[in-house]
């Protein structure tokens, strides 16, 4: 009897001794998860594609309180940032390169996520008059609000996209939000927006297979890319299906004979670049390549006492270099400079791109004024008038000055100041006159160009 | 007596054990310390400047047997090497590019050090009729023998320069060596180059208060830099004195109205970028800001059983990258994708870069040769020319393929393109010549050039 107390007595013990320790390591395991690994209970129930973020805020209030930082986070870095100054104040060579487009208007940086439903309301470059064919379609909403997801889910994207910008309004109440990139309930990473999931398709890949590390670079594709509006329908579209290079792109679009607008005076068919920032990172950039995603720069991980989880004040990492870069960098002054050297060379390079641009398109009109134009030489030059501006377009509205992937978009620049010079040679030759070969006509303007009132 | 007795043993093992600590410390310490940087007896005195690596040898025999490689190290990576392929088979555009100068004759890539004094003496550059004005001057053994360090103490370099090629040869025996980097005896590394140390006194540079670390590039720089032949005494000069950016050198040669030779058919007083590595790299390169020198890559540290030195077997660290790269990045295999990546995006851009030069050089042919051109827009396009071939041989000649200094490399490529596009078109204005426009001229060639035999 004894010798079984005894047993009894040690085996209480040893079954004590185990779970204390399997009980300490889920506690330690708990504390190094990011909140949103861990099976928790939901303090709130939240529906599917919930709009409203504030609700979502219940059950994960840090992601959400700095999420609500976004709306005054209007810091600007040397040559970017989010203030919402004047690409045209500050550099009055755009109010030329965009001629005829409402970005020559209007081109404000962009602010926070959590003011584009207010920014895209009041830019002076959308028609809201329904009467002109040219009305701004709804489509222009498509990466400004988290009310999106469900009515994309309830209409189709292409009835969302035949309604007019007005008459989309009264459905629109929410800027950006949880629900653009997070499936309620579970939390997982998913693609929201229709044109990203069939741009995927078209080259025959399927999100749901991705890693989670991949959907946190994927995610930002939902709206951090090159599209374009297709057809009648305004259709959102990537102009993907060859691949998301810049000479893929541009050869989608020659295929289709898409142009934005067509620039005044020149007669060339112009292509309007958007953000492609997953276009430019993904190209081969040393971060990509090493496995890095755009939120472990933009959303880093950040603690608050117990509590670790990646921010979503979506920002410059110029603006936190300790947090963001310093996850993988130990020496973060250096990199800042490093940062700060490679987008003073980008910027320099970028507006000699500009001035050779700048001289094609004043060949080429002065070339189109002319009745006896060699209309053949005339319409190859407009051909490198546009690719030559694309190009240049595509590393100027790119949110890096370059930095997301530095030799590409010099690279890029080279051959587009290439391009910009062979166009105004050949503008030159359409009309045989020399006096076309101008060069530095920018600086020699008196006045220099304003951005219209 | 017995209590004295006590602590007198007690002392004495107390002094024991320190001792035995501080011995075993001090093993530690030398068998973690460079042999170099070890105090020890050698087993045979160096002559100050011995010429005669071999002797050097019998104190630092792993050195001296690395170094001893570079004689057959002739292994060739994707854009470079080892192997003394010919750049004009390669890239037949040099041969154009190089017109009416030795380069455009023989234009092989380097061998390794051990190699130096042969090859000099082969290359069909060599102009050896000491009859004719233009003969080589021995200024051309400078960078090609271990001789140097003792001739230029014992005769001054400017006696030296002023020397033929051919009446130097008989003091001319052995190649790059040891006594071009070392100091014997103390074994520290010097600059042995009276160019390089004007060059740097120029700049207010006092090159004896270096670090170590900083003296294991400045070395490279005793022969891997721009330089010239100043005056009739063809004193070896570097051209620093504005600074060792390319815009800082391009002023010097423009200040002293300098030209290598005159392009046959243009007229243009042309510069021949020689082996920039040291301006380039140190340019604001990643790898130099973060204090990398050029022996931490391409003359690692290596592990021969209980030996640890530096590997004097220089070469491509793409031939050895876990030695070389490895020191400092983990992941060797995605450092060598991401430097073929780089290398493959300033080669591409190169040759655009090239035929756009091409396409200057047809059209200020065809101006020069008529007797009605403007000469004064004949001039500004050789001197577009002129600096445009400058730049892009600044890329061209160092030998890195652009990845000493990627975003430098591809902003001078882009701004090199753009100057001779500007030349070509300043050359029809000056003859009102609209088929001097015509582009892609080399494309178009047939034959295409080839090397003279």
């Amino acid at each position: 009897m004894n010798t079984v107390k005894k047993y009894t007595t040690l085996i209480l013990v040893g079954i004590i001794i185990v779970l204390a320790a399997v009980l300490t390591g889920v506690l330690v395991f708990l504390r190094n998860q990011p909140v949103q690994e861990r099976g928790f209970q939901p303090l709130t129930e939240i529906a599917p594609m919930e709009p409203d973020s504030a609700k979502w805020g219940v059950n994960f209030p840090n992601q959400y309180t700095t999420f609500l930082k976004t709306k005054t986070n209007n810091i600007d870095t040397t040559y970017g940032g989010s203030s919402q100054f004047s690409w045209l104040e500050r550099d009055p060579r755009q109010v030329i390169l965009f001629a005829g487009y409402p970005f020559s208007k209007d081109y404000n940086d962009d602010r926070g996520h959590a003011n584009a439903l207010e920014d895209v309301r009041a830019t002076k470059r959308l028609n809201l008059n329904d009467e002109d064919p040219k009305h701004t379609p709804a489509t222009c909403y498509s990466c400004k609000s988290s009310d999106n997801p469900r009515l994309w889910a309830e209409m189709g994207m292409a009835a969302y996209d035949k309604m007019s910008f007005n008459e989309m309004t009264p459905n629109i109440n929410n800027p950006i939000g949880c629900a653009n990139c997070h499936e309620a309930g579970t939390m997982r990473l998913i693609v929201t927006n229709p044109a990203l999931e069939e741009a995927l398709k078209a080259q025959g890949k399927d999100w749901t297979t991705f890693t989670r590390q991949e959907m946190r670079t994927v995610v930002c594709a939902n709206c951090h890319v090159e599209y374009y509006f297709k057809g009648d329908g305004k259709y959102l579209t990537f102009p993907w299906s060859n691949g998301t290079d810049i000479n893929s792109i541009i050869k989608y679009y020659e295929d289709l004979g898409f142009k934005d607008w067509e620039y005044p005076g020149t007669g060339t068919p112009m292509l309007k670049a958007q953000h492609p920032e997953y276009e430019f990172f993904t190209a081969g950039s040393t971060h990509y390549n090493a496995g890095v995603s755009c939120s472990d720069c933009h959303m880093p991980y950040v603690r608050e006492g117990a509590a670790k989880y990646s921010t979503h004040d979506v920002h410059s990492p110029l603006l936190n270099p300790q947090q963001a870069c310093g996850q993988c960098h130990s020496d973060t002054e250096y990199v800042v400079r490093r940062v700060n050297a490679i987008q003073e060379q980008v910027a320099t390079t970028k507006i000699a791109t500009e001035n050779a641009i700048i001289d094609a398109i004043n060949a080429i009109k002065l070339a189109a004024e002319n009745p006896n134009v060699d209309q053949e030489l005339l319409n190859q030059a407009r051909k490198l008038h546009r690719e030559a501006q694309f190009m240049w377009d595509f590393v100027s509205a790119e949110n890096s000055t370059g930095f997301h992937n530095p030799e590409y978009a010099l690279k890029i620049l080279a051959e587009s100041t290439n391009l910009a010079r062979q166009a105004q040679m050949l503008a030159a030759q359409s009309v045989n006159d020399m006096a076309l070969l101008e060069t530095g006509i920018y600086d020699k303007m008196d006045p220099k160009p304003t951005p219209a009132p």
